[in-house]
C-alpha cells in the first residue's frame, strides 16, 4: 500500500481560477466588493479530462495506491483580497476538493484549506475546518504559517495566537500540513524559497518553544522534507542542546513529521539517514512545483517513490512504515 | 594547509559591545543622535585574554591553519539605528577586526562588514569597502542581502539596486559572504531560521536571475553550507530545468561557492555528492552558533574538519581542494 500524504489539485479546470481572478478583480475596484458564490458551471467530463493525463496517469505509472489531496497550495493566496473574500474562496476549493475525491474515492482523500488571513485570529478559521471535517469527510487540514505571504507578519505558531486552532485541530484528530503560499515579497520565489524557507522557520518556531506541552496530541506535518532541517540536523540538535531543551526526539518528534518531497536521491539518503523512520511520511506533491526529467535519472524529479526504494538506509519493514504505515497513524481519521 | 574560510569575530571584549548599546541608547532617547566615535579603550591583553582560550585553542586543537575574520555576524544589525550610526560602527567593527589580524598576522585574515542600511542604496557603503581593501589589507567582504533584519524589505540581489556595489567588488577582486545579521520579527530566530533561510532565499534569486551574465567575474559564498540548497539540489536543478534556464553548473557554479558550516557527519556527505567540489570551502563558523558537543560523536558539532575528513565522497586530492585550494582561488588576494 502506497499512499501519497502530499497532493495538491493542480489540474483544477480553468473557470476555477478564472472565478479566482474575477472575485480579486472586482475588489480592486470597489474595496467593498462582496462577491456572489460562484456559479461555477464545471462538469464532470471537465474534471476528468484534467485528471486522467496528470494525477491519475502518473499514480498507475509510479505504483501510488491513494493520494492524501487538498487544494493548489499557491491558490490558497491568503494575502489577497479581504477576509469575506478567503471566507468564500476556502469553501469553493474544499468543495472542489470533496467533489474530485467523490469522483475517485479509491484515488484521494480529502484534505482542506482554510479561510486565513492576514492579521486575523486564526479561531476564525474553525466554522471551516468543522465544516469540512464534520460534515464532508476531510481527514486533514493544510495551515499556513504565514498567511501574510512572505511577509510574515502574524505571530510564530507557538503563539497563543494560534491555540484556537490548534485545540479544534486536536478535538476533531486532524493533523495539519504547515504549508505556507504564494509569496508577495520579490524576495522569495514561492516553491523555490518561501516554501523551504517556510518549512525551516517553523520548525525553528517548534525548537525554541513548548508548544507540544499544551498539545500532546497536536500533529504537524512539515513538507517539502522538511525544508534545510535534515541537512541542518545537527545544527538543529546542537542549537536545542546549547537552549537547554531536551533532545529533538523528545521534544518536537511524537508531533513533528517530514514529507519526502525531497527530489533526488542523495537528498532522501540524508533525511533517511537522520530522521527517524516513524517521523517520515511518503509524498510526491505532483503534479507540482518541479515537473520535468532529471537527465542524471531519466524519470521525473518528483518520481520519490524511487528514491524511497532506492536508498540504503532503509529495511523493507521500514519502507511499509514510510510508504503506508505512518501516515495512516498520523492521519488517523483515514482509513483504507 | 587548512583554511576556515567562515569565522567571526565572536570574542570581543565587552567594552565594544557596551559602546554599541549606548550608541543606541543614545539614539532611542535623541532621534537625531549623532555619536562620537568610540574612545573603545581595549588593551591587547584584553583581546588575547578572550581569543587564546576560543579561536585560537581551537584552531590548534582541530588543526586550522588560518581563518578568514570578519566582524561578529549578528552584532553587525543593519537594522538598528540610523544610517549615520552605521558608518561609525561598521569602521569601528572592522578596525577591530583589523587590529586582530595584526596581533596574529599568521591566524587570521580580515574579511569587513558593510554600513549597510534597509532603504539606502548599496552604493553607499563602497567608500567604507574600498577603505578596507585597500588600505587595510582586507581580501573579502561580508554583504547582508537583507539589511532589514529579517523583514526582507529591500530588492533582491539580482536588482540594479545592488549593481554598483557588484561593480566596486569586481574591480577591488574581493568575493562577497552573502551573510545576514540579526532578526527583527520573531517569526525568524536568527541563526537557526533567518541564516538558514536567507542562504537558500538568495540562491533562488541568482537563479531567477542572470546576474553573471553582467558580472562574470563577481564572486558569492553562500554561507552554512548553502542553507537548504544542497539537500535540495533537485529541486532547484529541476526549477531551472522548468524554467529554461541553463544548468545550474551553466548558471552559477562559476560563481557561486558553499562553505561546509553544516554540523554533522550526513550533511556534509549529501552536500558533497551533490555540489562539484570545486563549489565547497572548508568552514566551520567557530566559536560561533552552536557551542557544544554532539553526544553522537563527542566532538563539537562545529568541529566540521571530521566531517570533511570523514566522508567517503572525496579523494585525498578533493580534500586539499576544498581544505584550501577554493579558498586561496575564490579569495585571490590571500596570498599565504
Amino acid at each position: 500500500m502506497i499512499i501519497d500524504c502530499h497532493g495538491h489539485y493542480t489540474t483544477e479546470p480553468a473557470q476555477l481560477t478564472e472565478y479566482r481572478k474575477a472575485q480579486l478583480d472586482g475588489l480592486a475596484v470597489d474595496p467593498s466588493f462582496l462577491p456572489s458564490r460562484a456559479d461555477l458551471s464545471i462538469s464532470d467530463d471537465e474534471i476528468r479530462e484534467r485528471l486522467e493525463p496528470a494525477q491519475l496517469k502518473l499514480q498507475r505509472e509510479r505504483g501510488t495506491d491513494v493520494t492524501i489531496f487538498s487544494p493548489r497550495a499557491v491558490g490558497m493566496g491568503h494575502h489577497l483580497g479581504n477576509e469575506q473574500t478567503g471566507y468564500y474562496w476556502a469553501e469553493i476549493c474544499n468543495n472542489m476538493v470533496r467533489r474530485v475525491c467523490d469522483m475517485y474515492p479509491d484515488k484521494f482523500v480529502p484534505v482542506c484549506q482554510l479561510p486565513q488571513f492576514p492579521g486575523v485570529e486564526p479561531k476564525k478559521t474553525i466554522p471551516e475546518l468543522e465544516r469540512c471535517v464534520n460534515e464532508m469527510g476531510f481527514i486533514g487540514v493544510n495551515v499556513n504559517p504565514d498567511p501574510s505571504g512572505a511577509m510574515w507578519t502574524d505571530p510564530p505558531i507557538t503563539d497563543k495566537w494560534w491555540y484556537p486552532l490548534w485545540e479544534k485541530m486536536v478535538e476533531l484528530d486532524v493533523p495539519g500540513m504547515l504549508h505556507v503560499s504564494g509569496s508577495c515579497n520579490p524576495n522569495f520565489h514561492h516553491t523555490g524559497a518561501h516554501y523551504i524557507a517556510g518549512d525551516t522557520t517553523v520548525f525553528m518556531q517548534l525548537i525554541l518553544g513548548d508548544l507540544f506541552k499544551d498539545f500532546p496530541n497536536l500533529k504537524f506535518i512539515i513538507p517539502h522534507g522538511g525544508g534545510a532541517v535534515p541537512f541542518h540536523w545537527g545544527r538543529y540538535r546542537g542549537l536545542a542542546q546549547d537552549m537547554g531543551k531536551p533532545t529533538l526526539d523528545e521534544h518536537l518528534l511524537d508531533n513533528v513529521f517530514f514529507d519526502t518531497c525531497v527530489y533526488h536521491q542523495p537528498g532522501i539518503d540524508c533525511m533517511t539517514k537522520v530522521i527517524p523512520t516513524k517521523n517520515i511520511l511518503f509524498a510526491s506533491e505532483m503534479v507540482g512545483a518541479v515537473r520535468g526529467i532529471d537527465p542524471e535519472t531519466g524519470f521525473n524529479y518528483d518520481d520519490t517513490k524511487r528514491y524511497i526504494d532506492g536508498t540504503p538506509n532503509l529495511s523493507t519493514a521500514e519502507r511499509e512504515q514510510v510508504f503506508s504505515e505512518n501516515t495512516l497513524r498520523v492521519f488517523s481519521r483515514l482509513k483504507l
